[in-house]
């Protein structure tokens, strides 16, 4: 364990926590008081770090998540589906408005999207609220929109790639990669709002 | 208190919790057991509102954010600031080498942040993850980024238009901008995504 602590950089106290929670498959055991770990479990311990320190996600969630990972009975999109539920976060309330407006667009674009999508329900409050607080619209929910689909395609086509690995490598790097692009994107929006409010808003030094 | 309830869509209950935090102003006592509440308290709830129920922030965090909204002395881009250490997470570890490739990546975009910006940890350590987990770039990082910088650049043009109302209304919209329009491009993301997939992954009906 003292390996497989070095090598995935967590701590030992933490991987014990993991294998309590059954969030990490138990290693070989090779004598009473040891067993041996592969690299799948490296792995394993890369992706619940990267989910539960920069996904932010709950213990609860990490474990849903993985159990559909290893499930082979499951398909690569409905993964994807079950990780967005687990993302996040509980359908916050939205006005009838705002869902017609969502409806409204999925069909404009001509997206398949299910009928219980999460996501559906996060972007009508997200608009809720934002007429609610009297912020500006900004570029228009479509631009934004087409902008993230051609980048979506990408990420897809790039996943895909990578699934000529083994099914239980592909569905990790794609939950992994799905969390942190996420992420990726908030942090470089954040970047780019900061230049833009300094151009606007700070004099020249 | 019940009228005041009945305009922001906000239980009597969680009202009084507000106002023992310190989140919400009280209201100028009219009587014993009577305060009299404005529309300022109405845009104050529905933002307390937002960014505890869209955005997720704890309540220490949405305090904090609206001692800078009402701190007059505060600048529109200083306050964008405070709210982005806010809306965290904790910077999460990276290697000096993803410390390294953000760094290179803003110069060469001549993007202005500050060496402290928290965007530039949560950048870092993404692509920290991503690396460790196998996670195809996608379309790069600096696609991503002059997609999000010119998506920027009208978002902040759209709340300086705002700016015309108060300072305080101009900041609460600013704010509420800032962490809905973040969720909203999430959940746009996200439908992307189950598109993107499903065109990829699932059969024809």
């Amino acid at each position: 364990m003292a390996e497989l602590s070095r090598r995935s950089g967590v701590p030992v106290a933490t991987i014990k926590y993991y294998l309590r929670e059954g969030l990490l498959p138990p290693g070989a055991a090779t004598a009473a008081t040891r067993a041996a770990y592969n690299d799948g479990h490296v792995r394993r311990l890369r992706l619940i770090r990267a989910l539960v320190e920069i996904g932010e996600l709950p213990i609860a969630a990490v474990k849903y998540i993985l159990s559909r990972v290893d499930d082979e009975t499951v398909s690569l999109h409905d993964m994807f589906g079950s990780v967005q539920y687990a993302l996040g976060p509980d359908t916050p309330p939205a006005d009838d408005a705002a869902r017609g407006e969502v409806d409204e667009l999925i069909e404009t674009l001509g997206w398949r999207i299910t009928p219980r999508s999460p996501a559906r329900g996060l972007l009508a409050a997200s608009i809720s609220a934002m007429r609610a607080a009297g912020v500006p619209d900004g570029p228009g929910l479509r631009t934004y929109a087409e902008a993230l689909r051609a980048l979506a395609d990408q990420e897809v086509a790039s996943v895909a790639s990578a699934a000529a690995r083994s099914r239980v490598e592909a569905a990790e790097a794609a939950v992994a990669g799905m969390v942190l692009h996420e992420r990726m994107l908030i942090a470089l929006r954040r970047l780019a709002q900061e230049d833009a409010s300094g151009h606007r808003y700070r004099a020249e030094p």
